[in-house]
């Protein structure tokens, strides 16, 4: 099968997300890396890609030009991945959707409501797929739970505890220059939400993709803790969601101790599982009566959902990396099948995609609005 | 030194708690059970009393009587354990201070702020010792913890996160005739809260006892999810603590695979920990910078304010028992100390009393004000 | 039921195992200490006895005259725990049983198979109870995994994997004049093994307690790591187990980041089970071809055998004074049988006695002969 | 910077570690794959080229012809990759060592110590470079122990535990068809030991790696629990180091609860250590006297030895297939360097290669040579 032609929007040197995007892309070999606006500098774009194997004419200083460029070639780029700070998600990806061109976007999706429902709207318009790099979606664990929450092995859902603490900002490390510290404290290029946008997003997007639940009415705290920062680095939640389940969902971004210890928990009338980022491997199930059980990814109790999604038995970690390659597989067959003019493989269309990127700038919209208003609760 | 003679309220046959009581008062060979009203029939109080070694002269059908009788004894008992369910603890705590009878209470103290209050008033006017078992404070790693917040290891505290889940009530238990599920789910016997007061009032105490915080506002949503059940088995609440730190609280009796899964993780400018009432000889401590450490009951690490409170060496774990036994040990010190007119020793007097049974009451009842307006910000 | 008259050999000011049977003989009330030859001089003997609240006239300065003292009054001692270093074991206990008193027992035994065969020729004559605190036998979920293994839920057992790893005397602490390090690696106090015979036989017993399988032959290499040491302080082995059983057991006091790391792993042609005892409170449990469980002391899966030896809910952590405390209450439910000349509830029987001493002192001879002849097979 | 030209023998459809070398071998995009023997059937090989875009010429159906074919192209190969079962490794290696082209071999290395010293005349010879996919060394955790083992920082070593369980082979899967159990228990296909050879060497490579330790003698007990298998299924050993360091190495396919639970322990005189293959991105250190540390691969205490070997932040666990990657990225600089006729990076040059391969050949004759004695010591 041929590999489809994959051009980029940032990712040159310094960034960090670029590489994880190339190497999730290049892991089950569906991509290849053939042009890119690795930096809105063209001459450093054009030196990202010689780095990168990428032939220098097809190096650009704009994504607009890259769009047309490409667009117009015999053997132009069939998706861009968009892996800037979160301010260019949005014209980036309007530009290759309006080009004709499949868009693999990071999250979140836009820095306001209406960009991103512009963005669905033009997204449905163009026809093209639209996957959203919710990563932690692609872990077979997840893929997983989410199939017995389904199946309804937990039964009625009553209760959603979700969490994404991290440390890395528990000081001001934007002064020191740090380019991923800089941009996501910067409400110019990250939006009005700090901790929340960055990671309390992942955090929604994993509760609401494994249990299937829509949330209703929100009541947030969000705190800036280190002095001077422009945004929230700790974000605390209440959650309704509709039909009655409850959660708490808590973000941080200066939580000592905690790398990126993102984690769920649902329980259930007759179940309930917990699943934990740096853990990848391990789910957790009880049900109720029983003893807890340990599902390993390629273990026992372990289903053909999650086993789809692995490449190596049970035992042999699979990690980040390939959790957010099965986001780029996922996002490979939709695009071969929209160019194959065929329903795509119905297990590759969990992946997320413009309508779970509303719900998130929507999500964060509401936990700002809420924070402002001194804690109210709020609908998104 | 001469054992102090023990009396006990409750506690007879089918109960949980009261041979709890009885062997942590044991453990450190500070009392002698020798008197007690086990039940408030008189035959069976006196069929617990002889399976207990306490003579039949000496077990009572009302606490009354037996305040008044072994008040009235050469040899009558220096304290007395209540270990009833909810309402009988102010009635009964309120009859021993009157006969000059030192108590050791169960928690949550009362079932009212305003009985709260009396009985504050009245440890005062009694000068007698009041110890309330929230037993959890005696662990030695919990003790740590709160030595190495007072000691500004941790810097200031930004974010507290505190839960206490459970699975036991994920069923209608209380409709089989079990008693624990029975007296728990009744407003007559345990007040206006289910699990707030049951364990979410141990989970909001030892977020105060370790990190000394003051409670400044909540938000609370207190649910029912088992269908029929009078009061709440679930209850989330955002917190926000005088001084501007932030923290969160779970309680759930309804949340499959967790047995009593108490934790509490602190974290301030300069480090964070994490301890858990599962695995309670280990405290894992993280220094902003360094790698997380593992401070394990008699390991390097530990401190001299664990060690007193500990028996045996590390790596030989103790538990709940003997974290209770250092509630009923400090207790010995505090009455001994007032039998004998001096000073206890500084380090017994953490132990929790009647303030802090005021403070757990009136968190309680900020929490059930909040749920019923709808989730509104509370001062306690 | 009254308690029963408890007299202690050892376990004066300084020891360490003399609390620790104290505490375990009061926790199920049992017992009440009256008597003790706490030292070898009487008047320290006298003040600990003070301390501990025993009569100044029970206080005795050889064990000879305790035996017979005690054995004279109407009132003495129905048993005497038996605490001090291992050389003391036989003629102590020696001196009791021919007193007519019921004995429980420190372990290894004795220092010699010679004395270990005499001690059980005179504890059949005697027709009294000998308990051997082999006290890891008596955590709940020890009884859980033996149960296991007897109803043949992991079917034949084909591997047996032991360990006892601690850091202590990783440098040379005896010259500190640390008491327990003094006598433990002096062949004077403790016989020809350290590490081997302080803590390998712990974990030799609990293998075979748990499986129930008899050694065949073993190969050892014992060491010596800590320079000018007199007795091994690391010590390797591989078990061959009648039946073809294959085991290993590796003791150590000098492998940092160890403290009481006692671990066992069993596997069977149907399933495999693993405990550690400093997480004495959970059993991990697979049957082939399903997910690992995890079995909790009071949990689901674990039965009537763990209950038995249990005092609170699951969730709330037993620990190693509990464990201890089982083998005190087996021991009186065998002495009380013995004084009503009744059969004693079967359940208590699996106590460790003179059997499982001469079993542990004859493993202990032979690693010793093994790792002197450079590591030969050597049936014990 | 051009990517090297990969070549493969074995790894055809249904193989599995074929797909992981192919995968190792992409992510950090060194190779592109060009050429394969992937069956000794030219169809089936065509077959599989095919699936994987390799152009059908250079789809070959016998080892040999493909090593005289790609060497006598211009754009022939510059490595190959050998991942049949055992007893192809030798014959394999030798045409292409013989024809120029660099090797990079799957484990065991041969199927004797002949072959093995053979084949290292052979790369000696050839000044081709040979790598041996012992791909646990790849591991970033793995690295940092080792580092810290060479700095000192544990001190001289005094006891090394290594172990490799697995439980998959706990039934006759080799009945049932299944091709990994069906070649792995086959003498022709895998050599004189089964379980030994397949993961015992493994657990003993990483001992060797990275505590630098060489082997003196060997004691081992290797069985066959499953009835009428031809190959031990079971292997303990004891270990003794020149120098005087003990070890254990215990590996087995028959201990239900156990997928690939490869974990090393080392303890030296100042520190020790732990890791475990399951949970790769942790590094247990305690330091004597010190609480234990955690090291996460990119966390505080982790250096650059593990940072060059990662490519996520701490908290993105890194898995098996990144580890692997590695020695292929090691392979690809040792490849270049060769190619510039220049020195290597230093810090590539860890990568096992054919001396690693004879001293694990080496260590399997000498536990196959030992057992069959009943158990004697063998020197390697």
């Amino acid at each position: 099968m041929a590999r489809l032609k994959l051009g980029m929007v940032g990712g040159g040197r310094d960034a960090f997300i670029g590489g994880v995007h190339r190497i999730a892309s290049r892991i089950d070999d569906h991509y290849e890396l053939v042009a890119g606006c690795f930096s809105s500098s063209a001459e450093k774009s054009k030196a990202s890609a010689a780095d990168l194997g990428v032939a220098p004419e097809r190096a650009y200083g704009s994504f607009d030009e890259m769009a047309r460029s490409e667009a117009a070639r015999d053997d132009g780029i069939d998706a861009v991945a968009i892996v800037t700070p979160n301010h260019v998600h949005y014209p980036a990806a309007k530009a290759f959707l309006e080009a004709g061109i499949h868009v693999i976007c990071d999250k979140p999706m836009t820095t306001s409501v209406e960009d991103a429902e512009a963005l669905a709207r033009l997204v449905e318009k163009s026809g093209r797929v639209f996957v959203l790099t919710h990563n932690y979606t692609g872990y077979p664990m997840v893929r997983q739970a989410r199939e017995m929450v389904r199946a309804g092995e937990l039964g009625r859902i009553r209760v959603v505890q979700a969490e994404y603490p991290q440390d890395w900002l528990s000081t001001k490390l934007e002064e020191t220059g740090q380019k991923q510290a800089g941009w996501r404290t910067d409400p110019e290029r990250s939006g009005p939400a700090g901790c929340t946008g960055d990671i309390g997003t992942h955090a929604y997007n994993l509760a609401r993709f494994v249990t299937g639940l829509e949330l209703d009415q929100l009541c947030a705290d969000l705190d800036t803790f280190v002095e001077g920062r422009a945004l929230d680095d700790n974000a605390q939640m209440l959650l309704r969601f509709k039909g009655g389940a409850r959660g708490m969902l808590w973000a941080s971004q200066v939580a000592p101790g905690n790398e990126n210890a993102l984690r769920l928990r649902v329980y259930g009338e007759k179940g309930g599982l917990s699943w934990a980022q740096e853990d990848p491997n391990y789910l957790h199930v009880t049900m109720l009566g029983e003893p807890p059980r340990l599902v390993t990814r390629g273990g026992n109790g372990s289903g053909p959902v999650a086993g789809r999604v692995s490449r190596v038995p049970g035992g042999h970690p699979e990690g980040y990396l390939e959790g957010f390659a099965n986001i780029y597989s996922d996002a490979a067959e939709l695009i071969r099948a929209a160019g194959e003019g065929r329903e795509p493989d119905p297990a590759a269309t969990g992946v997320p995609t413009v309508a779970d990127g509303v719900d998130g700038v929507r999500f964060i919209a509401a936990a700002v609005t809420s924070s402002l208003e001194g804690g109210s609760w709020v609908r998104p």
